[in-house]
């Protein structure tokens, strides 16, 4: 039996002595080296005792709760203390607690650079390890060089603005993310889709023939393929191997887009015939938002990462080591320590990866129980996000409840669930990464319990 | 008389608490809606039963000191608690306790998009009121639009990627930063250097002259004017309110370069006569790296801020109001959360702009009295930071020091004092900025000791 707790209670009393913390750590700033002046020694006094009956009232696990306040009405936000998440994009990226312990420790700005000496570029920074960090990083995806960059899609913008010139072709998925197509875009190029088949699958024929169609129709062959190994619509995977042999046939540049992958499960970039490897720290690598990883091989890494070659007219200034598409330094804050402090854990559980989908599948054999629910997406399931369709039976609730889709969403809140998109009860999407068995069973059982309250059928 | 502490024992002693909160915020997390298990509940009882400790050593104000790890060998930072930090660029970044606690509170990746609706962009998410501050950015800069951006570089790249054509020309100045060329160059363009004068002060005529010059030589206007309000190297204070006539009477578009201004100094945007203004984050407005800030006007906001046009050929797919330069949203996390909690410390520090020069006045006042000590900048000065020689003075005794140019970082780190240039004892930068006046009166104190512990003259 579970000892009952009050859980937005224990995770607003937490950030409340945090924050607290926080007030106290503000005054060893402020005071001199010589120590406290008496305003300052009279504030941390007062603010310590209160800290004692902050730990009693956690202690107790249950009281009156009040929402914190950050400054305003900026409020905390508990959704991960609160919730079982399976909002789909938010798993990958919560963070682990040794990130959060990173972003309490380096939040402050340039907080990475209290140590950066010639050449003068964060990838090379040692202390912290941010250098070795990079060389780590590079093997991880199976790559030569890696750097970091805030956002996956700031990965496929450098490599479109080195690789495509106005009115080149570049061949995406039919499953591709709106930010391959902007990157593209911004470089002044054009994007074909590759279709994908009646299973909703990317082949490697597909790609193939798309290819074809470029070259006939421009008499050039597309300047770069960038296809996501798991798509953002259904989360199928596609297959990468054979398009990047189609790739290397053709002798185009491939990138490999892994935001639903680099992070979770095993990703060898040069195994894949990969030219470049994009993951996104806040998908799929526990990490603060803005923050991703660019990784390329030796054959390509000048070009990706040619230094500027600017000189100043007047005063014949250089920029030494200064890589033009990152713009000099990239993720220099808390966010790539974030990266770094969930790296170890994260090698890990790419280990994990069939265990995830494991509990994937036991959810979704669980939900395809109630009659009606579909999974839309591939089955069984290769990845932890999926997309199903509850229109023929959820939905048929909402249709006559008064508060239409949203009592799904009341239902799921009352025990302790969020993350669905609110009020939507046709087709929506989940993720049950980083779920523990345990929450995985209440998850199901919690769907069982909603629709035998409003008597669908379950089988 | 101030009251003794420990400074480096109270910042890793108040780490040590708050990763103990983290610990417990993660059973939480980790925990059943239904409650704890028998093991979460041991666990938590006893980091709650150490926490009583912990807080009573914070009491203490001093004791043995250990180094806390985040994560391996990954260590806390303590500068900012241990030392009065002068580092150059450290100080406008550094972050206020409320960005801080926003740190705590909205470190997971997506922690931002909870609330994101229709039409899905980061600028229109009302809960936490991102849209809101979007506005008050714009306003706040003198513009009527804004977007958040990962670091003012990123600005710049989308302002040049928007309006620099292959071989157009960019008017910058002699002291513009690096991020600027980059930005030009990766837009393909070249950039062009308005001279500065025997003052290293950059004038309305000299970027008149240049434009003169470009449009002799290459028939064309530059297609844009990019100038730093203070520049990087002496922090000098440029004539941007002339040249903003200049762009206009030309009719270039002109982008101020506010790193070093805007969230430290009032910025009036459309009264500089600024078609652009790019602001920092982490250098000057509190916040997390990395971050920014790009504002415009009506007039230019369309072409800026201008819509994905891309269809995809095979399934029709449109991507609604995702803007091609920011790939769509930009900063979806705890950097702009840091932003968004430090704004309304940092609007009325701008206020107090002028107290912030009279501190670093009085101090390089302090400074100047050791003979041989110069100041590089212009003087008096106009900024919090400076650049600074001590050829003559710290570095005589530096070369016949057996710890060289470091004698100097040694004897400021015994006085807590941090952020100079290790071992550099010629010309270097240092920043007074957000420093107390008690602080500003021991930092100009303990300069003055070390030159009167090494025998030099003070006046």
């Amino acid at each position: 039996m579970d000892e009952q707790i009050n859980k937005k209670y224990l995770a607003n009393k937490i950030f409340e002595t945090q924050f607290a913390l926080e007030d106290l750590r503000q005054i060893v700033r402020q005071a001199l080296p010589t120590g406290m002046s008496d305003e300052q020694s009279a504030h941390f006094s007062e603010i310590v005792s209160g800290l004692g009956g902050l730990i009693e009232e956690i202690g107790a696990k249950d009281g009156q709760t009040h929402p914190v306040s950050i400054v305003g009405d900026l409020m905390c936000r508990t959704r991960e203390e609160e919730f079982i998440n399976i909002q789909p994009i938010q798993a990958g990226g919560r963070l682990t607690p040794e990130a959060r312990k990173a972003v309490i420790a380096y939040g402050d700005g340039y907080s990475t650079c209290d140590n950066c000496r010639k050449p003068f570029r964060l990838d090379k920074i040692e202390k912290p390890s941010i250098a070795e960090f990079h060389t780590e990083l590079a093997e991880f995806v199976g790559m030569d060089q890696a750097r970091v960059v805030p956002g996956a899609r700031r990965g496929f913008q450098a490599v479109a603005s080195t690789l495509v010139e106005k009115g080149d072709t570049v061949v995406v998925s039919a499953f591709a993310h709106y930010t391959e197509f902007l990157a593209v875009e911004g470089a002044g190029g054009v994007v074909r889709e590759a279709p994908v088949n009646e299973e909703n699958v990317l082949t490697a024929e597909s790609v193939a023939h798309k290819i074809d169609e470029v070259k006939k129709e421009t008499g050039k062959l597309p300047s770069l393929i960038m296809i996501d190994h798991f798509d953002y619509l259904f989360c199928n995977e596609h297959d990468i191997y054979g398009i990047g042999k189609v790739a290397q046939e053709y002798g185009i540049p491939f990138l490999y887009n892994g935001a639903y992958t680099v992070g979770i499960m095993p990703v060898d970039g040069k195994k894949l015939g990969a030219d470049f490897v994009v993951g996104s720290g806040h998908k799929s690598m526990a990490s603060v938002a803005p923050s991703g990883v660019l990784a390329t091989t030796e054959e390509w890494s000048d070009k990706i990462f040619r230094t500027t070659q600017m000189v100043g007219d007047v005063t014949g200034r250089k920029f030494g080591i200064k890589e033009v598409e990152f713009l000099g330094c990239t993720l220099m804050g808390a966010p790539l320590l974030s990266m770094m402090a969930s790296f170890p854990y994260v090698k890990e559980r790419t280990k994990h990866w069939d265990e995830e989908v494991r509990k994937s599948n036991y959810f979704l054999n669980e939900f395809l129980r109630i009659e009606g629910n579909e999974v839309l997406s591939e089955f069984p399931r290769k990845h932890a996000l999926s997309k199903v369709d509850t229109t023929n039976s959820f939905d048929k609730v909402a249709k006559t409840h008064k508060r239409r889709g949203y009592f799904f969403s009341d239902e799921l809140k009352k025990r302790g669930i969020a993350g669905e998109f609110p009020g939507a009860t046709r087709s929506w999407k989940l993720s049950t990464y980083g779920l523990s068995w345990d929450q995985i069973h209440y998850l199901s059982d919690a769907f069982l319990e909603i629709a035998e309250k409003y008597e669908l059928n379950i089988n």
